[in-house]
Formats: C-alpha cells, structure tokens, sequence
C-alpha cells in the first residue's frame, strides 16, 4: 500500500497487529476513526481502551479478570459454593457463565500443561488450585479444561496432586453435540459416547 | 457475554463499534491487549492512534490524507503534471497509486452526488475541483468514479461545470476483467464492451 500520510501508515500498522485484523481491515478503521469527531475518539474509543489497560486486574482467588482485588464472582458465591470449575482461560469462564448452568467458583489456569509450547505446572495457577482445593467447605473440583492431549495430561497432573484430599473430581461430560448431525460427529466422540452411552430416562429430554 | 469487569465491558463495547468488528473479534482484541505490557500497548498500539487523530490533515489542494498542508503527491508532482484524476474517496487514492500507471494529481471528492443519502454537490469538494481545472497548466480531468447511478450523476454534474472550460475530460475505460472469465461478467458490463469494442492492435497485450 501506498500511504500519503505517515500517521495513517503507523495506524495502521499498529491496527494491523491485532488478531483477526489485517492490513485492509487495519486501514478501514483508520479510515473510519479520521472520519470521526477528536473527542469521539478520544472519549468513546481510547478512553476505555487506556483505562482498562490501566485499571484491570487478575481475581487473587480464581485469576479471572476483575475491576477489584477480588473479582464478582468469587465475592458473590465464596460462602455457598462447594464446587470449583477448573478453565483454561478467563475466555471460558464467559462461556459457562452464559449457559447459566452453573452457580459455583472458578478457577482460571491460565493454559495448560505443554511441554512443546514450553508451559510447565510452574508456569499455571496450580499450586493456588491446590491451596483453594483443601479449604474444607470444598467438595468438588470440576476439570472443563480441552478434551486435547495437553488438557488430558493437565488434569492428570492436578488430580495427582488433589490424591490426599477429600474433594471429588469430576469431567465435563463428552459425546455428541446437541443438535448435532450423527453423521458429521467424528470418530473418536462417536465411539466414546456408544461406550459411554448412559440410561435413558423419561426426565432426562 | 457476562462479562467479570466492567472495564473490559466498556472496551469490548468501543471496539465492536468499529467497522467489520463484532462482539466476538472485539472481546479477543481486548483480552489479546490485556496479554500484553502496559507500555507496549501504550507506545505500540494507542500512541500511534492519538497522533494519528490530532495531526492527519486533509490536502488543501486535493482534500488527500496528509501530514502537512498540503500532500506529498501535490508537492512531488504539481509543476510537471497536466492531469487530475478525480475520485471519490481517499481509499482511491490509494487503490490507482498502487497501480503505478499514474503519475498525475488527484482531487477527492469526498464522496458522490446522492439525493436519496442526503448528498448534495455543495457537500463535496467539487468548486475546489473547478478551480484547479481551470489552472492554464491542467490539460486533462480524468473521471474515475465508480460506475454507479451516483457517479454517472456526478460525472454529469461535474463536466457540465467544466463545459467553459479548456479542459479535456475522459472516463476510466469500462469493459470486463483482465483475468476474469466471461460468463462470470455481468450482462451490462459484457453488452457495453462489445458495443465499446476496441480495434486489436499487436502491442496492446
């Protein structure tokens, strides 16, 4: 691209290292933001960007993202909840919070275990997980971390470690999708959910 | 989405206002920031925006993006060219740049001529255009507006302003694409150009 104006070109260049933004994405909304108000801008765009850049914090309990020291959620249900779920990234915690099935505590790993990326247990929010894990009001540690081979050795690895306490573990449930065709399942979830296939029950649909 | 922060709220909310980003592309620019150090967001990504903001110009001549007053293509090209190339925005500009078959000047219109949007001539830098056409030194107004409704009426308008003048106007040539194949090009484009059809001479391909 040939640009008359430097700025544009360090703007877009800047724009262009996002995820998911391109160089003609990155000169769109460069364009588009030259088309608008300074103050716009400034208040409805940079604004919110610079203060959540400066003011967001990680929960100290769970590691989810937070305003506070401690984020909502950990406030909220720290005194009757008695399951911890177990996710790889703050990203999934948004996921099961919006299906509205779950009313316990998290627990954000911050990855998983992968020794070809270079990430060791060291390198994760285990050791807080093991701490939060023996407070004896307790009872269940819920593992929705990827069904992947790094995901599989991470919970390995954790419920090793959980071996000598009292809480139950437990894994999300694996097998077909609703709504999904059978047809389109792959091979290794289709044959895992014949050899897991549950009773079926009236209640159940 | 439930979002833990309500800073991260509000930035996902200015992000998923730009063009092509919705919710989804927004949250996983925001989290990708966060990811990142405080200062190298500052200098790498919002610093560039801010100058960006608060020192592009528009060309006093052709209305093209520009640090200065007047644009690095005016300045380059003013005393030797004989040619303005007139476009609709400065994404334009850019795209017949690109082209490296144009050494001419330019004159942004800002837009096209569209009662129906609210358009009218006096929204769009056309008396400026007049006034540089009218220059002893331009020979040539080259037209390249898109080939709509709005920019057949602008074209119009435009050469009807320019018809007391000594100026030759031209269009961008109309005709189907290099490289395309013919049953793709639609019926207009693929009547126009047999009506249009140009002599075959040996160095044309």
């Amino acid at each position: 691209m040939s640009y008359s104006s430097r700025l544009l070109q360090d703007s877009v260049e800047s724009l262009s290292q996002l995820p998911g933004i391109g160089k003609k994405s990155a000169l769109r909304i460069a364009l588009f933001l030259i088309g608008k108000q300074k103050e716009q801008i400034q208040d409805g765009f940079l604004e919110p960007l610079q203060k959540m850049v400066a003011g967001i914090k990680f929960c100290n309990e769970c590691h989810n993202l937070s305003d506070e020291q401690i984020c909502t959620i950990c406030t909220q249900r720290k005194l009757k909840s008695e399951t911890i779920c177990v996710v790889e990234s703050v990203r999934d915690v948004m996921a099961i919070e919006e299906t509205g099935q779950y009313k316990g505590l998290y627990h954000v790993l911050g990855g998983v275990i992968s020794p070809l990326d270079g990430v060791a247990p060291e390198d994760l929010n285990i050791d807080d997980l093991i701490l939060r894990a023996t407070h004896p009001d307790i009872k269940e540690i819920i593992m929705a971390v990827s069904p992947t081979i790094e995901g599989e050795t991470t919970i390995y690895y954790i419920s090793k470690k959980l071996k000598d306490t009292d809480v139950n573990i437990s894994l999300l449930a694996r097998g077909i999708s609703f709504g999904g065709e059978l047809e389109y399942a792959d091979e290794v979830t289709l044959g895992r959910s014949i050899a897991t296939r549950t009773p079926y029950t009236i209640s159940q649909l």
